[in-house]
């Protein structure tokens, strides 16, 4: 080849785990490894009506160049959304980015030089490390249990990080919520040591039965930077999410913006912006919730029934799309993959969210997108693959 | 602020001129400055047709996340289209981006090491200087004459560079076409030196009278990195273009896409490839050639009438959107500005757009968002300001 690479490219690797999950996609096979939302919440008929509307009214400004910060009617609207996590921003302080996955990728550039120090949960979502790695970073995973992350570790480590990359509300990939307890102690440690704090929330509208706390970004207006998605409320082929960062931090987050792709497209802003007009989201969401508490009840019930004296633990999500099991000790959850795909059911392996050390018994399981009835054949045949392959 | 940038956040900085622009955006004034393609090309009715289809037919499959490397109609669309540039490709090798300006994000990400030295034209595509930048690239102006980039010079500049970035066809800012000959030359200068050559043809469709050249791509199908995009011929709003590269490169730039976005809108790209069916963009793009050509037509003989004497000089485009001009020898294009606007008449200087030494006396005119009245007037009005503004 007469190219020549840089050599962030050589630290850009395709995920094995990805390779693996390809086998998962064949017919037939009950898949809990997917990240998609169920498609069954998307709201189409609004879409449609929207995207008439849009195109008849607004239609040259719809498909014309736009400003690079987003749609000033779509970033009065998430600043106005942002009050129910606790948050006062101003609309100057949103940007909206072609999905949160480019606001990680703006974060990437402005905030990451090659060596820099930088934190992230034990394990953490992996389109992170993804979009952190080019930058190549020295990526610090903190100590974390059921809670979140742990604060004494965090305050052990925060010196001369650049920042510290966090998923507070039904976290991917393992679905627990960080208590109101540990959200104080995390504020205090980033206070005490002016840690900056990246506070990504795709799922934090996603609640079973009473929202997650205030947000860290409430405590820390000043330090932290905020990510939002409408991936998870409305449907990710829009490609529609928003970085809210302080004034300070602003201009150089629209600079990167602007150089990666001028501007999110202007008609999907607008057909959202019209979407979202009257109330939608109040009345659409709660159908969301409502189904995906259905899925993981019965994802638990299955679960506590064929999972008994296998030595399987797991937790209980208080909403979002995925929970977090763990075989029993030295069963490796890689291994496991093509034993569980060929009784026909598949998972994502936890190896792949770890940043350092991974531990090899986890697994992550979606509630999302199969039926209760798949959801029922899928953990049987799981616990089946389990018994079979438990040490003898 | 308590965030610490990285190094090359200090290198992100607002464009001077785009701040000198704000001034021109005021109602009334005739601006010749916009990048922007005329609205009245934009086939709303289209795109009102095929956003219905899309949503009552495929409505889960547009709104649910998709593969990063794009739809594969699309995809088959592209690989097709580039036959007329002579351009033998699969569809494997066309990877859908987020507007072509992303293309130029992922080549920087994946090509440019801080110091990394590059080739660019002069001048060149001021968004494609503000993609490379955040790299850290050393970035090398090889002169250009009105056939493009100067072969000797080229020569003579390419080793240990990492690519040449061209815009071959109607070209931004100049407007110029690079001639069958320099095509050749410039083509035989990468062979001998094995220079990789990003080309990039946003415009080359819109020609009046006839197609330009062969594409370079066509010549040096192992060595080069087309970026083509869907702003000119249907719309800029829905930020669609696409990368065609070499097989042993598209892997890396996939992982890069990956991690910059997941993936280009699956709704747009669905409802554009919905437009594109039964050979519309045939139908179409004449369209906006007779347009364009019409508008263009405007300004050479409103240029040719007023500027008679005023020791200004300018190219003659064969297609795009842009022309370019040379003020009398030492005026100041960046100074004129503001003169003009108080004369009701914008337009964007020169100088935004070298790498290195400016020439201050240039600048550039786009004819296409405005009227055959309009641009008569806005040229009388350049006209005046430049003789009130003559050295004495």
């Amino acid at each position: 080849m007469s190219f020549t690479l840089a050599q962030r490219a050589h630290k850009m690797n395709p995920s094995v785990i990805r390779e693996i999950l390809k086998v998962t996609e064949r017919p037939g096979i009950i898949s809990f490894a997917g990240g998609l939302p169920s498609p069954d919440t998307f709201p189409i008929d609004a879409m449609r009506e929207a995207s008439e509307r849009v195109l008849s009214q607004d239609g040259r400004a719809a498909l014309q160049y736009a400003a690079s910060e987003g749609l000033p009617q779509l970033r009065e609207w998430v600043a106005q959304d942002l009050k129910k996590q606790g948050m006062q921003v101003s609309p100057d302080q949103v940007l909206i980015t072609t999905g949160s996955q480019q606001g990680l990728d703006l974060v990437a550039k402005v905030l990451i030089d090659a060596g820099s120090k930088i934190l992230v949960e034990t394990p953490t979502y992996l389109g992170a490390l993804q979009a952190f790695m080019p930058m190549e970073p020295s990526v610090v995973s903190v100590d974390s249990d059921d809670e979140g992350v742990v604060a004494e570790d965090l305050r052990a480590k925060a010196q001369d990080a650049r920042f510290i990359y966090l998923l507070p509300n039904f976290q991917n990939p393992t679905g627990r919520t960080m208590s109101e307890a540990r959200r104080a102690a995390v504020a205090r440690v980033a206070q005490d040591t002016g840690l900056p704090v990246i506070e990504d929330n795709p799922y934090g509208d996603l609640w079973f039965d009473q929202p997650p706390g205030v947000s860290l970004s409430a405590r820390l207006p000043e330090q932290s930077l905020y990510l939002g998605s409408f991936s998870k409320i409305l449907a990710p082929g829009l490609r529609l999410g928003y970085v809210v960062a302080p004034k300070a931090l602003y201009p150089k987050l629209l600079q990167a913006k602007q150089a990666a792709d001028l501007h999110t497209p202007s008609f999907n802003q607008r057909v959202v912006a019209e979407v979202l007009k009257d109330g939608f989201i109040e009345r659409h969401v709660p159908t969301i919730r409502a189904l995906y508490k259905r899925q993981c009840e019965a994802m638990l019930q299955a679960l506590d029934r064929d999972m008994a004296g296998l030595g399987v633990s797991w937790n209980r999500p208080a909403g979002g799309m995925f929970l977090w099991a763990q075989l029993p000790a030295g069963m490796d959850a890689v291994q496991l993959l093509p034993k569980a795909v060929d009784k026909g059911v598949a998972f994502v392996p936890g190896a792949a969210f770890y940043a350092a050390q991974a531990v090899q018994e986890t697994l992550r399981l979606s509630f999302v997108t199969s039926t209760v009835e798949q959801i029922r054949t899928g953990v049987a045949a799981l616990a089946q693959t389990i018994r079979d392959n438990l040490p003898r």
